[in-house]
C-alpha cells in the first residue's frame, strides 16, 4: 500500500446513500424527517450507530470530555490528521443530510480508500462534533467551539437547555463524556462537506460550493416583563402589554433586515406568550432574535438598531426589557488555498463550481480557529433545510463525495 | 313573614368574606389567585361548595344540560324570580372577586333576607353559569347563552377545548349535566354583582358603577401557514415567514385601536410558534385577536381594516392565512329603569356612583335578551383582573353587596 496505489479509490455511492438512509431511521419523524436534539437518547442512538461504523472501517475512535467523537485512520507518518466531518445532532424536525452527510461522507471516504488499499502519508480523520445544531442546549456549535478552546469545558458542561438540564449531566447519561483530553489538539487541515441549505446553487444549476467563509452569527433572547390584565377593561393607553412590545420588535427586526440589505438576516424563531389566553393581556413574552451576515460591521449595525429600538418601544410601553446573548460569533474567512483547490478539483472532475459565503454555522468556522480550513457545498433542493423536506440529489451527493475524496487524498499527501 | 317585616335585611360582610375566601382555597395558586377553568376538577370542587351552600341557605337547586346551576328561594307569590347571580369558573390566572363576588354576594342576600326572615313577593333566584370566561371552551359566557336560546345546547356540548376534550364530556364527567330543561326560561329581572375589572372607578373615587350595557366583543383565531427553513441560509425576500406575518398583523391591530380612538380594544393573548425553534424560520403560527368596542360600527371598521391588512401582508409574505370566529357578541343596551334603580339607590345609601359601559363581557349581557336586565360594578384595586393580584376592598364589597340587597328587594317587591 502506498500513495499512489494502482487501484484508483471512488465513492460508492450506494453504500453512502445506504448509510445516510440507515443513521435517519434513528429519531425518524414524520414526513422523512428526523428529530435528534443534542444529547438526546435519540442522539446517543445515532452516536452509537456512527461510532460502529468507523469501528468497522479501523478507525481509532476516541471520545473527549464534550462528547465530540473523531475516528482516526493511520498514515505513512505520524503527526496532525488532515480531519473532515460535521455533525449528527438535528434541529427538532431536521432533514437527513444537514450535519450527517458530512460525516458519513467523510466514512465513505476512509472506505474508499480502505477498498482500494491505499494509504495517505498523513493520517486521516472523520469526526462528529457536539451540538452543532444549538437547538437544546446555546450557542450552537459548542463541541467544535469547546475543541478549538473557544470556549471552556467547564462552561460547556453547565450550560442549561431547554428542558431545564445541563449538558454535563446528559453527556454522562448518554455515556458520552469522553476521557480523551481536549487541550491544545493539532490538525493539518479540515474540510467539511455539507448541504448548502439554501436555494443559490440549485437556483444557478451550479454542482459545488467553494465556501469562502461563514457569516457573524448573533443570538439573543429576549424577555418582556408587563402586567396581565384583562383585555375587556383595560384602556390602549394604561397596557404594559408584553406581547405588544415583542411584536413590534420583531416586525421591526425584519424591517432593518430589508434596509440595510447586502445579505443581512434577522429571525424570530422562539417565541412564549404568558399567560397566553385569548382574553388576558400577557404579561411574559421570551423570544429570541438571530441575527446574520457576513459584513461584521453591517451585522454590529442590525444589532444596534434593533436594540435601540426594543429598549426605545419597551420604555414606551412601560413593560421591563432584559437581554440574554446566545450567540456571537464573527464572521470566518477560510483559507484562500483550500477554497481554490476545491474550486480547481471541481473543474477537474468535470462540475460547475462556485464561491459563495455560508449562511449557515458550521463547526468548520471554529476549526478555522486551529489550521487551515476550507468547505465544500451541495445544492439543497428547493434551498429547504430544518425542515422534513430537505433533500439533495443522490448524484450531487455522489459530486460532493468524490470531491471531498480527491481534496482529502490532495491534503494527506502534498 | 311579609315584604315590611320589623327586622330590616343587613349584608353581613364577614359571612359573605368568609365564602369568597374559602371559594378561593379550590384550586388557589401561588400570589393569592385561582385557577378553576371550566369544567376541570377544580371547577368541579367549586360548584360543588357553592351548591351545599345553596343548600344550607334552603336554596331549591336545579342543574341544567349545559351545567348551569339555579337556586330558588320561594317568594309569597309563584312566578318568574328575580334573579341575581355570575360565574364561578376562572382564567388560568384569575384572581377570587372576578364572577365569584356577583355570586357570594347573590348568597349573601338570601342569608340576610332568611336572618331578617323577610319574604319577598316574587321568588328569588341565585345563579352560577357555565363557562363564562372562555379560557378553556369558546366562546365565553357560554352557559347564559345557551340558556337564553343564543346557542344551541348540541352545539355548545361538542365544543373542543384547548385539551382536545368536548364540554359534553366533561360535563358528564364531573357529574354536572344536569337535567332541568333549557327550553324558554321566564325571568322577571337580572341583576349581576361584579368588580369593574377596570381602572375607572378607583382613578375617579366613585364608589358604584351604574352599568349602562356591555361593549360588542370579536374573537378571532387566526392561523398563518408559511415554510420553515434556515435562518442563516434563506434571504429574506425568499422567506415565508408565519412568525413575521404574526407579529405585523399584532403590531397592527394595535395600531389600529389607538387610532379608532373611542374606547376601541385590540388584544392579542395568544400565540404559538412551529416548530418553535431559534435558527428556524416558522413554518406554522396560530394566534388570536381579541377585539371590543361599545360602538358596532367602529368594531366593524376595527374587525374590517385589522382583516384586510392581515390578508395583504400574507399575500405579500407568500403564506397562507385562515380565520376562525371564536366569539362575536353585538354591543348590549342594559334596561334604562334598572340602571336608573342603581344610580338613586346608591345615592340613597350614601355612595358615589357613575354610570359606565362595561368593558368586560359578562353573562348579563345573554340574561338581557330575556328580561329587564343590569349590572352593579364595585372598584377593582389599579383596574387587575385576570390577575392573581385581582383586588376589591372589603367596604367596597359591603357596598356593592348592599346595593345588591336593596335592589333584588325592590325588583321582588315592586
Amino acid at each position: 500500500m502506498n500513495p499512489a496505489s494502482l487501484a484508483s479509490p471512488k465513492i460508492d455511492l450506494e453504500r453512502l446513500l445506504a448509510r445516510i438512509a440507515t443513521l435517519a431511521e434513528v429519531g425518524a419523524i414524520e414526513g422523512g424527517g428526523v428529530c435528534r436534539l443534542a444529547l438526546t437518547d435519540a442522539d446517543r442512538d445515532g452516536r452509537d450507530l456512527v461510532v460502529r461504523w468507523m469501528r468497522e472501517l479501523g478507525l481509532a475512535v476516541s471520545i473527549d470530555a464534550i462528547g465530540n467523537v473523531i475516528g482516526v485512520r493511520a498514515g505513512i507518518e505520524d503527526g496532525p490528521p488532515v480531519m473532515t466531518g460535521s455533525h449528527i445532532d438535528t434541529v427538532r424536525t431536521g432533514g437527513r443530510y444537514d450535519g450527517n452527510l458530512g460525516v458519513l461522507a467523510g466514512l465513505e471516504v476512509v472506505a474508499a480508500l480502505n477498498h482500494a488499499s491505499v494509504v495517505t502519508r498523513r493520517p486521516l480523520a472523520v469526526a462528529f462534533f457536539t451540538n452543532e445544531e444549538g437547538a437544546r442546549f446555546a450557542p450552537d456549535m459548542m463541541g467544535s467551539l469547546v475543541y478549538v478552546g473557544g470556549l471552556g469545558l467547564d462552561d460547556a458542561l453547565v450550560t442549561v437547555g431547554i428542558d431545564g438540564t445541563t449538558v454535563g449531566e446528559n453527556l454522562a447519561r448518554i455515556g458520552y463524556a469522553g476521557v480523551a483530553p481536549i487541550s491544545a489538539p493539532t490538525v493539518h487541515a479540515f474540510v467539511e462537506l455539507h448541504v448548502e441549505q439554501g436555494p443559490l446553487l440549485e437556483h444557478e444549476g451550479v454542482a459545488i460550493g467553494a465556501v469562502t467563509g461563514v457569516q457573524g452569527i448573533h443570538w439573543t433572547e429576549f424577555t418582556v416583563e408587563g402586567v396581565s390584565n384583562h383585555a375587556g377593561t383595560t384602556p390602549m393607553a394604561l397596557r404594559h402589554d408584553a406581547g405588544y412590545v415583542a411584536s413590534e420588535i420583531a416586525r421591526y427586526a425584519r424591517q432593518v433586515a430589508r434596509k440595510l440589505g447586502g445579505g443581512q438576516l434577522a429571525t424570530v424563531g422562539h417565541v412564549t406568550f404568558e399567560p397566553n389566553l385569548v382574553n388576558v393581556i400577557p404579561n411574559r413574552v421570551v423570544f429570541t432574535l438571530d441575527l446574520r451576515n457576513t459584513d461584521a460591521d453591517v451585522l454590529a449595525e442590525a444589532v444596534q438598531r434593533v436594540f435601540a429600538h426594543a429598549d426605545a418601544v419597551a420604555a414606551e410601553e412601560g413593560v421591563r426589557l432584559s437581554r440574554r446573548s446566545l450567540a456571537d460569533f464573527a464572521p470566518v474567512s477560510f483559507d484562500e488555498r483550500i477554497v481554490a483547490r476545491v474550486e480547481s478539483l471541481a473543474r477537474a472532475q468535470g462540475h460547475s463550481v462556485r464561491r459563495m459565503p455560508s449562511g449557515a454555522g458550521h463547526d468548520a468556522q471554529m476549526l478555522a480557529r486551529l489550521c487551515p480550513t476550507g468547505m465544500v457545498f451541495v445544492p439543497s433542493v428547493a434551498g429547504l433545510s430544518h425542515n422534513v423536506a430537505e433533500f439533495t440529489r443522490d448524484a450531487d451527493i455522489r459530486t460532493g463525495a468524490n470531491l471531498l475524496l480527491a481534496l482529502l487524498c490532495e491534503l494527506a499527501n502534498n
